[in-house]
């Protein structure tokens, strides 16, 4: 059904530009089972013009709404909601050995389910419409996503000493290209193989990885240089840093999403820049693990790096937020540079409206409930939407055409949501000893 | 009316114990016009064990809330609420000098009046019950803090070459000790005197409003070391920086509270230690502005100085969220020192749990809604607050033993709001120059 948004008091698209009190049609052109072409439409007396009948159309009331696209989260691990808070202000080494992965380790593929549920609830309600999305049990992944309604691309992990899928490199490798292959006709959802990091992943791996990814035209996620130690410990081992180390066995391309790039020099940037590879900076998650550097924005943005903005998972940040992340990231650099002019409001917005990074149209829509004392008065809208918005202002969420979120509320009922947090408060109970007594 | 919060799922005192399935009473134990002593009680059976009849009681329902002191903001000017989004990303002299200072020329008594209305709206939204005022027209700020019942220290600003009060410095003092005159016996608000910073500040000025501050024993509130550019002039000129400089002419006291504190050096620290003089640390706004520097919170602990949070103004934030600003403060150096483990949760919440600085009993409840998917699960529950909550997840503010906010709304009715916006608009439209066309 055709939705028209009526009455918006402002409109942010795509391209930044600003409408003042005009309406929007949300009509969906072609549909089956797994796509659907839906086409954004804004402007003034859009139902004489469109040849419509209003008794034919959803109606939204837009009043004290701003309508801005759909976020995109670019680097996540959603099931990690379930260690939301179980570990923090504590080094990164100790965190992962003593508190991340000997809990992981207890996760079934049914924990991970439920977690990446609550994983998408949490982004439905925060705008976000499409993600990037790296952990085990990746088939749970993708029903959640399917289940909520998100556009996500689920990276299908790899690592040379096994997930808790398998242990068992080339049945991990067997079992990734069976997912990309069930998955690969797919158009809301979309399957990626996520060799992990050049650290835990050789040369063998990752050029497998690459040949899986180049064979079903599909995304090749991973994390590049996101702490100090692993670009010391390469460069010992063999005197490379992890972009040239990348570029050397052949890896970087248009269809390489990398995380992090945190520590790299302007060359590397270069490099980035030369292979079209897509960048996902996690400013949040890289602050609060203290990874030390910071990923250089202005430089890669100079040499023309498609650069987007994640969340990381929700045990390094620890929320799924990426409204609040657009003013960490625009915090951080002028901070880091001492210059206010960088990370400027368009910056960031054109980092987060971003979901032809992962190969999805945006044409999902964001109602923003402006009617609150923070978002009061309205100067500059986008200012407002970067600085002074958070997560849960968001009030409407409309993917491919469809009312997802509408008044804060899940479509999918009270009951659901009840019976998730209930699972989930059962799953810390008696996996992390952490519950109601 | 006492109040009884019942089956609370948890409650963080100020002390930063943490209770599962609680309930709390608010109990008036005294009131009059200016003053009135709430007691707050936590427990089980709350009602047999105080030997009171639930019919006399006003009931809150606790279920999926957790119940904390209220939040404090030590460093605010709240009539900048008009000006928010009016420029970012810019240097800060441009930023003062073309677009604040002008449009702050403009603003009458009753725009800052309507401008200190939305701002205590937002801070009560957002569970801050107690803040530090500094801004000029400063009897309006007074008039709409005791209007929406917040606690606040409103400081009457004094600069050498004037103010929108009067460009006359004698003739501002002279009003600033009249200000306080008239309100020092009320309890809920409390005056200030508040000389703007040592770089428009003269040093007879200092003295004057040290004088002030003694005879009525109430607070200074002032910049210290926001900027570089004000220590390199000051060490250029006379040889000291400005801590050194403030301890110099005998204004460092107990009862100085000094904002940003950016640019010192461990003698400084040291200093301000020695003289318990109070900090307001603003991490998101020295962010904003690119004040280069990173406030020593570690040294100030380290060596006892009481430090708390402050937003600033709304123009340099964009927001008066100290839920946000908690988590900002808390990356911000974890990153700064390249280490996790500073910044830490309790540390956080320490810093904003803090009414005390100003001199108010933290007496008042802030009660979160924690049934949002990013605030499950709760593995710990002063980590959601800290790292994965925001403003918005407010649901319940009681101040002074009134609810003021409840369930998200406030008391005041939607009419009220909606004509304090009407209001802003207006103001905003006539003079800025920005409107509905």
């Amino acid at each position: 059904m055709t939705i028209l948004v009526e009455n918006l008091d402002y409109v942010v698209d795509k391209k930044l530009n600003v409408y003042k009190n005009v309406d929007i049609l949300i009509k969906k052109e072609y549909e089956n089972e797994n796509e659907n072409i839906t086409k954004i439409i804004i402007g003034k007396n859009l139902v004489k013009k469109e040849n419509l009948n209003k008794n034919d159309l959803k109606i939204i009331n837009g009043k004290n709404k701003c309508a801005m696209p759909g976020l995109t989260n670019t680097h996540t691990h959603i099931p990690m909601t379930l260690l939301r808070g179980i570990a923090d202000d504590m080094i990164l080494q100790n965190w992962l050995n003593e508190k991340i992965w000997p809990n992981e380790a207890k996760l079934t593929e049914e924990d991970v389910y439920y977690g990446s549920l609550l994983g998408c609830l949490e982004m439905l309600r925060f705008g976000i419409t499409s993600f990037n999305e790296m952990y085990f049990f990746s088939e749970e992944i993708m029903n959640a996503t399917k289940q909520i309604g998100l556009k996500g691309v689920i990276g299908f992990p790899i690592i040379d000493f096994g997930t808790p899928e398998s242990k068992d490199l080339n049945k991990l490798l067997k079992m990734a290209e069976n997912f990309i292959k069930k998955h690969k006709n797919e158009k809301i959802v979309k399957p990626a193989i996520a060799p992990h990091a050049p650290y835990t992943c050789s040369k063998e791996t990752y050029i497998k990885c690459k040949e899986i990814a180049d064979e079903y035209n599909i995304l090749l996620h991973t994390h590049i240089s996101e702490t100090r130690y692993e670009v010391v410990e390469m460069e010992n081992n063999i005197k490379m840093r992890p972009v040239e180390y990348l570029e050397n066995i052949g890896v970087l391309d248009s269809n390489v999403i990398g995380a992090h790039l945190v520590w790299i020099t302007k060359d590397e940037v270069k490099k980035l820049a030369r292979h079209n590879v897509k960048v996902s900076h996690c400013p949040g998650s890289n602050m609060k693990l203290a990874s030390g550097g910071v990923m250089p924005l202005v430089e890669m943005l100079n040499e023309g790096v498609n650069v987007s903005i994640g969340t990381d998972g929700p045990a390094s940040n620890n929320n799924l937020d990426i409204l609040e992340e657009m003013k960490i990231t625009a915090l951080l650099h002028k901070a880091h540079r001492w210059d206010p002019t960088v990370g400027d409001v368009d910056t960031v917005l054109n980092m987060v409206f971003n979901s032809e990074i992962l190969g999805f149209e945006n044409n999902d829509i964001v109602l923003l409930d402006i009617n609150s004392p923070h978002l009061r008065p309205v100067n500059n809208i986008k200012s407002n939407i970067v600085y002074s918005a958070n997560g849960n202002d968001v009030d409407t969420v409309i993917v491919n055409g469809e009312v997802l979120l509408k008044n804060k509320k899940f479509i999918f009922g009270d009951k659901f949501l009840n019976d998730v947090y209930k699972k989930i408060d059962k799953i810390i109970k008696e996996k992390f000893n952490i519950g109601e007594n």
